[in-house]
């Protein structure tokens, strides 16, 4: 998925605008995987499906030939039935897919708005690191939901049908010319201080997705610190795997 | 399915280009539903899901707002989703579906550039009625054919989940202001005379298509003007549903 945001939280953000109601209040004793932030982790997922689709299309178009043009268009209908499962679940939970949708369109917009790829290897890059970061980041806050809602998310984000064409397509013309681990391995460190930005502005649109991330700071610096080891050497491990330079 | 061509074939077009090889000789004995004019249908029908996934995704962008957006994206990823078993099928019959679509590339790219819709509406009237038209086309030459391809084709065809979508959509748009019904009535026009000509490309492309259409000529000019007439009751009976002149 091309959720590329909430990377790293430090601290509570203060509310920005006047969306902060009563039931965006946080409080102490609020079990992870219940009320608001659930509704507001499926409403980021399900827009983050929505415009990796429309993104995905749009790259496929930026294909060399119609084989590689359906491979790609394939990956964007995949995010389809992601976005269909997760705005399934919101209308259960009695949530209005558009409207838990909606508070994330502008920051995911503009982060989208400012890593336009403008050939097919961005693009490649694009999904596979900036969302592999995002991806890797939302698993490890699912491993911490109530069921349903951890298997739903993990087994959206465990779609990886389609990595391997990335990974392939990249390290083969990495290999035919060399100076692209150089001009990719810049747009992938964009990517990521892209997707860092958006992240702060998705989490001050929404305090209440900060009861998800706080697992990880009430585990002391040491938590957070780890959390953000294993992220990049989750990214480390890709940049190599697509024969980028760190 | 996006695929609007192949509306009506008076006589078998000579061959126009170097692609008349001996696999395109047509034969009198030659059995309808098997044969290169089978993997020819399929192919034409695999590119035009490709390509109205792609039409749909970009029309999706001119929704007037995020509920028709994510409508619009589902109808794109649906076709997505008979590509994949249209391809397969290919493959199954040892052919190579980027191989068996790419005769048909340049005429239907040709169609879909010469009807780019300017609009949200223009774009539901163009996936409606232009598809519709020829989606019955296929449905009658689909009755013909050897199984299993018969109800694949039919069952790939019969996807009519979204049709009501954009039927709502246009009438309810054409009540508040009627002037739409002469505006976008014109545009249907079009589309349909577009459509033909670009048949008429495609099927000078791969004359081996041609014996899928002959069990109608071969019925003599009554059966071939009792399929235009099928054809133009279903396009009226459509441009009835949407409110618009005929």
């Amino acid at each position: 998925m091309i959720t590329s945001y909430l990377i790293a939280v430090e601290e509570p953000p203060l509310s920005v605008s006047g969306r902060n109601d009563a039931s965006d209040q946080l409080s102490a004793d609020q079990p992870v995987g219940v009320g608001p932030s659930v509704a507001d982790l499926l409403g980021v997922l399900s827009y983050g499906a929505l415009v990796a689709f429309d993104n995905l299309s749009v790259d496929a178009r930026l294909a060399p030939d119609l084989r590689r043009r359906a491979a790609l268009s394939e990956m964007a209908a995949a995010e389809l039935v992601h976005y269909r499962r997760l705005a399934d679940r919101l209308t259960e939970l009695g949530a209005d897919p558009v409207e838990a949708m909606t508070p994330f369109v502008a920051s995911l917009d503009a982060y989208h708005e400012s890593t336009r790829p403008r050939d097919w290897l961005e693009g490649l890059v694009k999904a596979y690191v900036g969302d592999g970061i995002a991806d890797d980041f939302y698993r490890e806050v699912a491993a911490r939901l109530a069921e349903p809602d951890r298997t739903l998310v993990l087994e959206v984000l465990h779609d990886d049908r389609h990595t391997g064409f990335a990974v392939a397509e990249v390290r083969a013309a990495v290999e035919v010319d060399p100076t692209l681990a150089g001009r990719l391995g810049l747009w992938a460190r964009r990517l990521v201080a892209e997707a860092v930005t958006q992240a702060q502005l998705v989490v001050a649109a929404r305090p209440a997705l900060v009861a998800l991330v706080e697992p990880f700071e009430s585990s002391g610096p040491a938590g957070l610190a780890a959390l953000i080891d294993r992220l990049t050497a989750g990214h480390t491990a890709r940049l190599n795997a697509l024969g980028l330079k760190t």
